[in-house]
């Protein structure tokens, strides 16, 4: 909003206040704060808050009924109740080299209750990286699962995996759990741990119509014995050539493919 | 080979000449090439070399038949008829913060004749992101395709598209192809440009089992449309959600496992 329209009536006025202070210091307390949600796990879980870049993923948040805690937007954008920051800002803020200038901190939701889940459910156990994590959300959307279910180490609020989702991850219901020997102790769907090798069914061999669970485990170490323990059966992609195995992105795409079709 | 043992007798010394002299300056002829062919696909292609970095690489090329032009390494490893180098050498060459130290140059194959080819093919057009097409490479491995085509701005020997494939772009058949429309429509095999919407079949309405080719495009433009004109029929993976389209790493893992299953 270009500054010489909040003069037109008292109501913008009151809105948009934020607009007579830019924030122009790195060191600025909400700024350092947002960088903080930025760069931490940790900074998240506390504060039950996230970082956004971007105004494509702002809209997916806000569409998708995450309630904004601040926006932060260069005089480049026009966004009702956002606190104004300068270029310079923008750049410390932004991932990129040449920033949009838009940026959200949102508030987390609270997870469903993972007793209540059915359809097709994928979930992840203690996945490392974030660009895998957000890579196979955004094939998890687009062939259909209905819930992505994330465990150990995951953060679904990383920004590398919100980025590499494509927003999927503000978009599908995703539910984050504690105890995932547990959970698949007491879930009702049948439960498949993905496993690389040994004694193990493969896709064509399972009956997905009535819904199941899909266990994925870590990049370099697979799935626990007790996350294998808790599951109803193993499952496996048969391999041949001399691969030890495929890498969790392209086996979650086609054990999801599976699953979905 | 620790340097006491070079005295042991004539034979070894003679093999182990090159020991004598360790390079110690990254504006060494050599090196500058090394760097070059790691760099430059243009350089790679002139030369018909490229750059390996890492003890399992190396091996995964002098197993699969390349001939090794200039091996690299430190006083840690002991390769007979490599060309010593200092450690800064090896930091200035490797790509890691902490190399292994050891490097090689090695020719690039001669493709195989495309016309020869039969069995499951993948072929990859102006694949553009090394680390797709390294990821590709090793699901395909993985999977049992019995060939990759690659065309267009695909490099297989570029250093993150091998390191990607885990060794997978050394051990897998591939040919590099300069005009896929006229390659695809001499094939004998049948040929489906697999596309994201629109009047396509489904992996499952296909009968693979003689063979065929899939080509899969460029991540942000997809398939050219006289790629797509050369091909039998257009194939794609049905999407639910609000997700533009897979990625190409995602979307060619379900293509490879339908048509390798």
């Amino acid at each position: 909003m270009r500054r010489d329209k909040i003069t037109e009536n008292q109501a913008d006025i009151d809105n948009m206040s934020a607009f007579a202070h830019v924030i122009t210091s790195t060191q600025n307390p909400q700024i350092k704060f947002a960088v903080k949600l930025r760069d931490s796990a940790k900074a998240r879980r506390e504060h039950g808050q996230f970082f956004l870049e971007g105004y494509r993923l702002c809209m997916d948040a806000l569409e998708n009924g995450y309630t904004p805690e601040l926006l932060f937007c260069t005089d480049k954008f026009d966004l009702p109740g956002a606190v104004r920051i300068s270029e310079s800002v923008a750049q410390k803020l932004g991932d990129t080299v040449t920033p949009q200038g838009i940026f959200g901190l949102f508030k987390a939701n609270s997870p469903a209750p993972a007793q209540q889940l059915s359809g097709k459910i994928i979930a992840l156990e203690n996945l490392q990286d974030p660009a895998n994590l957000g890579a196979i959300a955004r094939t998890a959307e687009a062939l259909g699962i209905d819930c992505l279910v994330v465990s150990g180490g995951c953060d679904v609020y990383h920004p590398k995996a919100l980025r590499a989702s494509m927003g999927a991850l503000l978009r599908l219901p995703v539910t984050q759990i504690e105890d995932s020997p547990s959970w698949l102790e007491q879930c009702e769907l049948p439960c498949y741990a993905a496993v690389p090798v040994g004694a193990a069914i493969t896709p064509p061999e399972c009956d997905f119509t009535a819904g199941a669970v899909i266990v994925i485990g870590n990049e370099g170490n697979g799935l626990s014995n007790e996350v294998i323990a808790a599951c109803d059966a193993r499952l496996t992609i048969p391999m041949r050539g001399r691969a030890e195995s495929l890498n969790a992105a392209a086996a979650a795409a086609i054990l999801m493919w599976e699953l979905c079709k």
